[in-house]
This record gives C-alpha cells, sequence and structure tokens, in this order.
C-alpha cells in the first residue's frame, strides 16, 4: 500500500559525512559551484548556446512567470520552493497583476527585469507561451522551461503551436525543456521548479541523478525527504523539443556530483549518438534505463502523453545492452537499485552468500539470485569453521539465522553476532556480495557496530529488514542506509539489486575493453 | 526499504462492517464457535481424528510447554499472547520451575492438569519432546504444536527424533504440527502460539487465510495491525511430519471465515490428492501458491531448511495450473494479491481501464497488464463524451489525469471528479476493470464519496496512491482499503493483481466445466 519505501519523519538527519547526506536547507547553503568540470559536448543542437544544460541546473537568476496567487500550483509554489529549499541566485516572479508575493517584488513582465537572466521558468496557458518566448530572446535568457501543457501531447493545433515555440527559441539560441514538464530539481543549490506543491523544505545530496519523460518522479510526488534519497539531479523531459536524453547524459557524464545516472526513456531521439554517448559513460558511471514500450498497446499510448513516437522495443533493448546500459523493470527499481551502485563497492564477480532470518526467505532469494545471473557461493572451509564458532547451527549457505535466533536474543548481542557473521563473509575468497535478511530484533548500537564494515568492506551488501513494527523497520533501514548499507522492501529486491550490481560490473569490462581494442 | 505496506499507527480502527474488521481484541469477544461449518474429509492419515485440525484452530483449551522466563522468546510470550489478544479458552502453563506466570498458575507438568486439554504448543529442547508427546497421548491431548526445532532440517539424529516423535503420535492418534514452527493464528479467538514476541496486540478479521513452510509469514514478522490485514488464519508448516497442506486446504475449504486461500509451499507431499482437493476447492474460492525452487541450487537449500525433497518445478507449474490454482512470484504478492480477492468482485473479462495521475505510469501499467493477459479497454462512446464533459483533457484509455490536475485542484472538488470517472467506468459495458493512480490531493471525504461505488461496483477496482508525504499516502490507501478497494505499492502490483483476478475467474470457470463434464 505504501507508494515508496518509508522512514519514519522527524528521525534524526545527522549522516555521516562519508556518504554527503548534507541538505539543501537553507542550513547548509554552498554559493554555486564555479569550477565545475562540466565538458561542453557536442549535442548536435544549438552550437553556440550548450552553457543552456549549464543554466538549466545551476543558474545564476531564476524568472517565474505564472500565477502568484497562493495555491497548491502555480508560479507561487516554485516561488516558494525556491526560497523554501535557499536557492541562493536570483528570484524574479513574474505576473502583470501581482505587485508581491512572499515578501518580493513581482516583475509586470520579463523586460521590466533590469538584470540578465538565466533561467526563465514558466507556467502560462500555452497560447502564451510564444509571446514569453520571445521575450526571453530579447533578454538573451539562456534556458527556458516550459511547465505550461496543451502541445504536442494534446492536439495538432498544440503540435503546431510546439513548433512554432520551438522555432522560435532555436533562432534565439534559447535552449528549452519542455513543454508538459515538471522542470528540474539540483539537490546542490536547492533549485526546485515544480509547480506542485511539495510537502517538505530539505533534500539530501547524493550522487544519484534522475531524468524521466514524467513528473511522476519530481519532488511532488517522491517522498524524497522521508527517503533521505541520495539525489544529485532531477530533469522531467516533458515533450522533448529541444532538450533531451542526449543532452542529459552528456551533462550527467560530466558532472561531479553525479555518480549513478537512472533515465526512465519513452524513447530515443538520436539513436546513434544516444549510444555512443552511453558507450563513453558507462566505463565511468553505470546507466539504469526504464524503457517501456514492450508491447504494441503501451507504444500507442506512448504517443498520447508526450506526442512521441516509439520504436520496436527489441531495437531498444538489444542496443541498450551492447552499450553497457542496464535495463530495469519498474519505476520502483529506477528509483530503489541506484541506492546500490551509488553508496556499495561493484562485486568482483557473481558468488552470492545469502543471510537469512528465514530459511524460506533463502530459498526464495536463491531462486531471484540464479534467475538473475548470480550463483550460490560455495563458503570456504575457515568460513565454515568460523560460522561454526558462532553458532553450531550456522553452517552452509544460505545462512539461516533462524534456528540460532532464541540463543542469539538470550545472549543479547544480536549485532555483534550479524557483524561477526559479515565480516567472515567479507573476507572469504569465496564470496562477492551479500544479502541479508535481517533480524528485526537488531537493537541500538548499529551504527558503532556495522561501521567498521562499512570503511573496510570490497564487496557489497545489500539488506532487506523484515518485521512486525514498520517503524521499528524502518528505523533500522535508516540506520544501515546512514552507513551506506542500501535497505530494500524484500528479498527479491535486495538480491536484484546485487545482481545488477554484478551485470553492471561485466558491462563496464566489456565496454572497456572494445574501446581499448577500438583503438 | 519498508519490509511491508505502511500504514501509520493510531488512525482510527472504524471499519465498515461489510468488510468484518473487527478485531480479536478483548474488546471483541465472542465465544468460540460451536456451529462451524467445518466438514470431515479425508485427509489420508489419522482416519479417527481429523478433529485434530479443528482443536488446531479452535481448542477450547491450550497447554503451553516451555520457559515461562519474561524473555522476548519462549512459553511466556505464547501465554502473553493467548492473554494479550483475549483467547477465550482455558490456558495452562506448563514448567517444572515456575509457580506462576502473568498471574496464573504454572504446572510441573501436563499430567498434573485435571482438565482434559485440546492443544499443547511445546518450546524445549528437542530431545524433551518425545516425552511431552508421550505424555499428550496418556493424556488424549487432540493436536500438538512443536515449536521445537533441531529435528529433521538440523542433521540424521534430528531426522531420526522426528521419527521417533511421529511414531509416538501415530499411534496415540495426536496430530502433530511441525516440528521448528511459530503454529498457527486464528484472528477469530485470538490463538497466537508464536513463540516470538508480537509488537502489537490486535489482529483484524477478514478472509484471508496463509499457510506458509517458514515463519516468516507469522506474526511476529508481518506488520498485520499497521497494515489492518483482513485474517482468517495463519499456519506455519514448519517439516510437517504429520499435519500438512492437504490438511490446511481441506480445513480451509470448509471454513467459513476463509474466502481466499494463500500457500506458501516448498513441496507437496500428496500431490494426486492435493491437486484432486485443489480442484475441488477451486470452484469455490481462489488458492494463490509461492512454490520456490525454480532453479536446482535452491531446491538444494529447501532440502536443508524443512528437510524436505522438492521435486521438479515444471511438473508443479502444470499440475498447479491444470487444477486453477494461480502461482505467485513472491512473499509481498502472497500477502498483498488476495486483498483483491477478499474484497472486489471478479472481473466479468480482461479488458482493462487505466485511470492515471500521470500518463508515464499510464504507459507503464499498460506494459504489465498486456504482459499479463490483460487488453486496454476500448471506451464507449458514450463514456468519452461523459469523459470530456468532466474535462476535454480526459478522452481516451489510459484516462489520464495528469493534465486536468491544476484545474481540478482550483475547483476543489478532485474527489467527486475521480468518483465520477469511476463511476462512468464501471457503467461502460466495454470495461471489466480498473486500475487507479491516485492523485495524492484527494482529501477529506473519500468515504462518503466513494462509499456509493463499494455498494454497486460489479468490477474489481484496484488503486496506487503514489505521494510524496508516505504519511498522507498510508492514511488514503488505508481508507480506500476501508471501503474495500485493495491499494498496492505501486502501479505494476495493482495491474497485476487485477490480472490475477481474472486468471482465477477463467481458471475457476474452466475447472466448473471440467467437473460439469465429469459428471
Amino acid at each position: 500500500m505504501t507508494s515508496w519505501p518509508r522512514y519514519q519523519t522527524g528521525l534524526s538527519t545527522k549522516c555521516p559525512r562519508s556518504i554527503e547526506w548534507s541538505t539543501t536547507s537553507p542550513r547548509s547553503l554552498r554559493p554555486p559551484s564555479n569550477g565545475s568540470s562540466f565538458t561542453m559536448r557536442n549535442t548536435g543542437r544549438h552550437p553556440s548556446d550548450r552553457s543552456g544544460i549549464f543554466s538549466l541546473f545551476e543558474p545564476g537568476s531564476v524568472a517565474v512567470v505564472g500565477s502568484m496567487r497562493e495555491a497548491r500550483f502555480g508560479g507561487y509554489q516554485t516561488v516558494k520552493h525556491l526560497l523554501d529549499f535557499g536557492f541562493p541566485g536570483k528570484i524574479y516572479p513574474v505576473n502583470p497583476n501581482y505587485d508581491t508575493v512572499l515578501g518580493m517584488k513581482v516583475y509586470p513582465s520579463l523586460n521590466d527585469i533590469a538584470d540578465s537572466i538565466d533561467l526563465v521558468v514558466m507556467m502560462t496557458a500555452a497560447s502564451a507561451v510564444p509571446g514569453i518566448i520571445r521575450d526571453c530572446v530579447a533578454k538573451k535568457v539562456k534556458t527556458a522551461i516550459i511547465v505550461a501543457d496543451g502541445f504536442a501531447e494534446r492536439d495538432e493545433e498544440g503540435a503546431r503551436l510546439q513548433r512554432q515555440v520551438d522555432s522560435i527559441a532555436r533562432a534565439g539560441h534559447l535552449r528549452v525543456l519542455g513543454p508538459n514538464t515538471i522542470g528540474v530539481v539540483n539537490s546542490a543549490n536547492g533549485l526546485i521548479t515544480t509547480p506542485y506543491r511539495v510537502p517538505y523544505e530539505q533534500v539530501f545530496r547524493g550522487g544519484i541523478a534522475i531524468c524521466s519523460q514524467t513528473g511522476l518522479l519530481g519532488p511532488q510526488t517522491l517522498p524524497l525527504f522521508e527517503m533521505r534519497y541520495p539525489l544529485s539531479k532531477i530533469c522531467d523531459f516533458g515533450n522533448k523539443c529541444d532538450i533531451n536524453e542526449l543532452d542529459l547524459l552528456e551533462y550527467l557524464a560530466g558532472d561531479p556530483q553525479t555518480t549513478v545516472i537512472a533515465m526512465h526513456l519513452e524513447e530515443v531521439r538520436d539513436g546513434r549518438s544516444f549510444l555512443r554517448k552511453l558507450k563513453e559513460t558507462v566505463p565511468e558511471k553505470p546507466v539504469l534505463i526504464l524503457k517501456p514500450g514492450r508491447t504494441t498497446e503501451s507504444r500507442k499510448a506512448m504517443t498520447s502523453h508526450t506526442g512521441s513516437l516509439a520504436g520496436e522495443d527489441y531495437v531498444y533493448d538489444g542496443a541498450f545492452r551492447q552499450a553497457g546500459a542496464i535495463r530495469v523493470d519498474s519505476f520502483r527499481e529506477l528509483v530503489d537499485i541506484p541506492k546500490i551502485l551509488a553508496w556499495q563497492p561493484l562485486p568482483p564477480g557473481n558468488r552470492l552468500a545469502v543471510v537469512t532470518i528465514s530459511g524460506g526467505a533463502g530459498v526464495l532469494g536463491i531462486d531471484t539470485a540464479v534467475q538473475q545471473g548470480l550463483t550460490l557461493a560455495h563458503l570456504s572451509r575457515s568460513t565454515l569453521d568460523r560460522l561454526s564458532d558462532i553458532s553450531p547451527v550456522l553452517a552452509g549457505n544460505p545462512i539461516d539465522l533462524g534456528p540460532g535466533l532464541p540463543a542469539f536474543m538470550k545472549r543479547g548481542d544480536m549485532a555483534s553476532h550479524l557483524y561477526g557473521i559479515l565480516e567472515t563473509l567479507v573476507n572469504d575468497d569465496n564470496v562477492d556480495c551479500i544479502s541479508v535478511a535481517c533480524p528485526w530484533m537488531l537493537r541500538g548500537a548499529l551504527t558503532e557496530v556495522f561501521g567498521p564494515l562499512r570503511s573496510t568492506s570490497v564487496k557489497p551488501i545489500a539488506f532487506w529488514v523484515p518485521s512486525p513494527s514498520l517503524t521499528r523497520a524502518h528505523e533500522i533501514s535508516l540506520n544501515l542506509e546512514a552507513l551506506g548499507f542500501p535497505a530494500y522492501p524484500d528479498c527479491d529486491s535486495s538480491v536484484r539489486a546485487l545482481a545488477i550490481a554484478y551485470k553492471y560490473s561485466v558491462a563496464r569490462s566489456r565496454v572497456r575493453r572494445s574501446e581499448v581494442q577500438a583503438r
């Protein structure tokens, strides 16, 4: 019933610095990055204005054109987010019918703003957009986000309007995101452009960038705060009249804040260039892709909601695989799986050790593992001996904690026993990765006990915390994730996350080899 | 990260009577059912003592043999559950080293209890079990639950001990559940035998029975209270030295409280009889089966954790399909999917209408639907006209609420608009089932607005509530489920639930037809 994994609100936000869980709240403001390692590359469009993508995420000044009425949707909300999340640049609300909003002056039009503007966000009627785009061009604005809908996704009239907007922008060297988009999020500077209310005022900084062709993966829908989600950027492409997946892949490949790229793509505009860029990126950063359109029916539906034309699925499937991108199966996977890639080392091989509170869960985990390309590790003699020292009932893989639970509970040292088991497995040359269905009785000193494992482990560990108290499960999961151990909602997904980390490590090696051979 | 769907605690437990969400708390105590419609059928064992299964769930008296020390594991916890959940029968704690526990007299041995005993639950060292089983036989106890482990799942010595126990019980006409089990739950009488602490004191009555070969699906792991889970019975088979899936299927088929049967089975002991009984049951009640062992590795692991021998997967797959049972893929599905079968009507056909807050989610939902055997409904002309009256942007399937959201939000009548859309779809002859990715802005009067739909709809509706506030999502989900509309954790699972409901309706018709032909 939960839409996304839940964390209890009101928990401590204290996090280890190693995972960079600083937030975008005003308390942790930093000046916008100047020395970004972003490098210009050929996007195939607007060759003189590629900095438009930079301005999309790191503008020095933002103008918001839309309704300034206090409501749950509109320009008012965007202005409020920029203030609430501590955006450090200049903010210019624009609307001829208001004098002030949230204590700030409202400008009648873009032309009335004396300063230069990097980014304009517009949420107006579609019919008003061409005029505002003209104003942007006249003012030498670098980038525009057209939130307004009613363009190519609606009807032929909308498609015509979109072509008109595109043509004005193109001639004026203005980069455009949208139309029909909620825009972007940058966790580093508090830039949140969505016109829908976001019921929190903090996002956590981390390595994961999410791009999508739906606003569903935006801050007004994702519980980023409650998840303590380690975010670098979000971008909703909308109708992609200009800025598209290739631009974003190029930008994110060079973005020092981003270590994992997750993309939801209904279609790819320039397949050849995108695949070339994928191949360049994969050796450095994993790229996960959620690509719907596996059926004729869904391809038809795509056409109507973003006006895009989708190709045959098998073509995408083969091309992504060749380029080393990893295809995932659902929104949940696109959001959840990147955590293991952002936090944990890659598995050196595919041999899985399963630690489980339930023999039954272990068995199901093995089914998932083998179907996903992992294999059950044959534990070394010394590991079996050490496990047997901890408890005579533990010898084997899966390591079923169940029979030992009452004894562990009686001795009250569950966390240190589990640590001992994990340390033993990490040091076993026959083990490459570890999934843990973790006892919910784990108490207290988790951080201290598991801390050393975080700093020494070279093998990924993924958790699942089953529990009769969801609050307690969330608390344990949150503590584990604060240490960089991802916690997943069931045994299948923790194993699947490890399998995807392994798939990526294989794809990376293959793409690197093919690059070396090509030289 | 959440292990199971979460509901906020402390919410009102007020529920409509139609779903029978009364609880097992002392406040809602009822005397044990006398006039049960349970009918005796041939179980292939202990022909004279089939009432043993009845005593397993509805004993008039229970003896608990184990440690009475106040601890998180042991006989103390079982006695405490019986008291906390308001078990109305007689309770006899048994342990030679204690005089009282929780204000009750502790008996040195079973022989010291003057009254007759229906059910004995024992959590002692394995070596003590044969003696206690002998005492049970001497005292003409009907049924025993052997919680103790260290039997066939452990080693050859344990297997020998298990054979010994089985032989004593068999000769003495004592039915035995286990060993190596947490036992049972009966929501109707507060019978909870698990020796692990359960951190809540209420479970909700409903139609779903869960049987498993792991304690993981027990009340000490499942957040039954926070989920408001509509439970009838739980049974953990453990090593199945006697009571097995055939006994339970027979009992649950005749159990008036149970409307959906969900079984996790690592192997089936008597395949022919089980399939015959499945075929008899499927026309009346859906049976969902989670059967691991799709890979050689997992079949090997099964042998070690319950001592059972598993057969080839394809044999099970074909047999289950033939008998009309529906196979599910994970613990989560085994627990979540039954809700739609317990609460909603079966779809008359496979034509799906998709209502979605996000076009992107709609597209992915269609992929899942088509892959699972559903098809996208062609809405009738009058439906398209009515949708168009509600908002000109709504005409089509999927019905993408996204473009209309700002207008709906401005008018503040989201719930009644959504009701209007759903009512229109329910009345469309071209629509058989409906999935809804529900706007998280839905407020307040959900119960009043959607109530009529519950009482009139003959087509199943499944929800997903994406939200930036998990607390709010849980609250909406809980409200929807109180009306009998199941809420799932993502768009894929809500569509999959509808597809499984359709699969069951097809299987039911097929099995009924074949029964008629066989006559």
